[in-house]
């Protein structure tokens, strides 16, 4: 198996990325939206002790909405949520949600939203995203290759004591169809290992990470008050400082296999595994860690269901092929990500803080 | 950190295992159980597809039940539920129980199950564990060592073409107190990665797994019609002969931190990120993935609540201990397990189908 062409998320067809950021102090936020313009079939699954969500409790299987306009993952803790309304607006001007009335434009558009914790990252805890720039990331919206690192819900980003982002992938199975993953890497736990190395690197495709080997220096010190979270070989309690919600990873996994709805909800279970092999520890008490999966309606195929044995290998697939690019799309993000200052100081990247990583050879 | 003196999960105080098996032909299959002679506290979360279970729904946290006195995990699938009967009348007969009349013996005793899948491993579809095995199991309960690999409900276990079995671990924290795991590794995805590494073994604590190696010689072919699930870098359907429910991997993490109702839940939730670390794909449609977490009633200390701020340091050393060390018993089921021979050919162990990953040196 190879990625696909953009090796992002917008290699599945019918799915759209546009983001807005402002990394202009006293800002470092932004937001991310997933746009749909012919729906998917979505699910969810929330994980994290703190999440910070919006209209995910209409994706459970037991209730009636057979599809979503568009995902929005943003920054701004759960201020954030409001961009969710100018999307929907957005939308609605161009008609695209549930019809409830007689008029083309008598909809209600579905849009639902996760948020990470990057509130006064950026030095100001009011310099959060406006009720508007979900408006602007959806007009943005492209079918092309997706900007990674600083940008949209990934700006403020962080991964521990690294600098986190926003990152993609995807893989094109041997059937033809695709799988693809959107993440926010904005977590608690690290994406790094002991020997300096990153976790879901040993899960690249082909000669995607090759150019990556084990640090033969340490990094830099950290900057001070950034480890929030015991790590793997840590016993002790949690440093000063730790709040409720401080973290998350959000993300949204794709795919134009056709999926009924609790097929999805279940593409988003499975996809959890690939946040617990690109990061640890994960699903903490201040991580919200949620995902989206959404199938798309470009086909009029019978969609797969989880109680039909038949459907049991192309499910098993495209559930593992989701986990596996998500943890790809991890290592994207940490490898585009760029250092950054902050009134609290740098937070660097990986680049930055593991230059000996990078072959030169 | 080290493991307990045992490393097993009766390094905790207040759990003790019994195991019962038969191996002899038609049998390959069998029954564990964890008494907790004080009570604990428990939570359960079911991630696979195709679980089978008894009494777990009284232990989410909305409602009213307060502890368990054991937790039967066996093979049999779901004939298997009925060895919970025969613990339930042992601890009965010894006033072991929720009391629900005047009389000391007049109790219910919550005795919450979940079984694997190995109907006709050995050759017989009705070979499977009588009721009474429960009693035996838990009239055999001891503090002691665990028994590993071919014993108890990993008897017959096997984690993709190679043998399965029980494994525990342990990890004695730095304020004294203890996590444990104990599983029976029976899935459908692999515990072995491409190179032939047992994926958990990077987990290990101190000289732990240091005596593994990457294999230098390629294994022996596996035995025809054993791969039910595609790989990592599989990307077509399933091969014939798969049915719902052929496997699962289930388990037990306990812990002597007390921890409330919902706080038990939470590590049961963050212990299959254990899973996902250990065996890949896991929480597939064809596994009941099942773990329960054990709060022990050794102590009258306050219980610790996922919603107080100053309780997130411990609770997040013990929900990260939980998950690592499931891991680890992971590996040392794949480890301890033995090749066995099969109507349906040889089921090779981790050691028979990999030498050369033991140093001799």
């Amino acid at each position: 198996m190879q990625p696909g062409p953009q090796n992002a998320i917008t290699d599945v067809p019918g799915i759209l990325v546009g983001q807005v950021e402002r990394l202009d102090p006293p800002y470092l936020t932004g937001t991310t939206v997933v746009h749909v313009p012919g729906t998917a079939v979505a699910g969810v699954d929330v994980r994290g002790g703190a999440p910070g969500t919006r209209e995910t409790d209409l994706l459970a299987p037991v209730n009636s909405n057979g599809g979503v306009n568009a995902i929005v993952l943003t920054g701004g803790s759960a201020f954030g949520l409001d961009t969710a309304g100018s999307v929907m607006r957005w939308l609605e001007e161009r008609g695209e949600g549930v019809r409830v009335g007689q008029g083309d434009y008598d909809v209600v558009p579905i849009v639902p939203t996760a948020v990470i914790f990057d509130l006064a990252r950026g030095g100001d805890f009011k310099a959060r995203p406006e009720p508007s720039w979900g408006a602007d990331a959806i007009a943005a919206a492209t079918d092309g290759p997706v900007a990674l690192g600083n940008h949209g819900a990934g700006a403020g980003a962080r991964a521990r004591s690294l600098k986190g982002g926003v990152g993609s992938a995807s893989v094109r199975l041997d059937d033809g169809t695709t799988v693809g993953a959107l993440v926010i890497v904005n977590a608690a736990g690290s994406a790094v290992d002991a020997g300096g190395n990153l976790y879901g690197a040993r899960l690249g495709l082909g000669d995607e990470f090759t150019h990556l080997r084990t640090p033969v220096e340490p990094p830099p010190p950290a900057a001070p008050g950034r480890n929030l979270i015991p790590g793997p070989a840590a016993t002790t309690g949690m440093t000063t400082g730790m709040t409720t919600g401080m973290n998350t990873v959000i993300a949204v996994v794709a795919t134009d296999v056709p999926l009924d709805k609790a097929a999805t909800q279940r593409m988003a279970m499975v996809a959890h595994d690939g946040l617990a092999r690109a990061i640890d520890p994960i699903h903490t008490l201040v991580d919200g860690d949620s995902i989206f999966a959404l199938s798309t309606r470009s086909t009029d195929e019978p969609r797969l269901s989880v109680t039909d044995p038949l459907a049991l290998g192309q499910l098993e697939t495209v559930y593992a092929a989701g986990a596996r690019t998500l943890s790809r799309a991890i290592v994207h993000a940490m490898l585009n990500a760029e250092s950054v200052e902050t009134p609290g100081g740098t937070i660097p990247s990986y680049r930055d803080a593991y230059p000996s990583a990078f072959r030169t050879d």
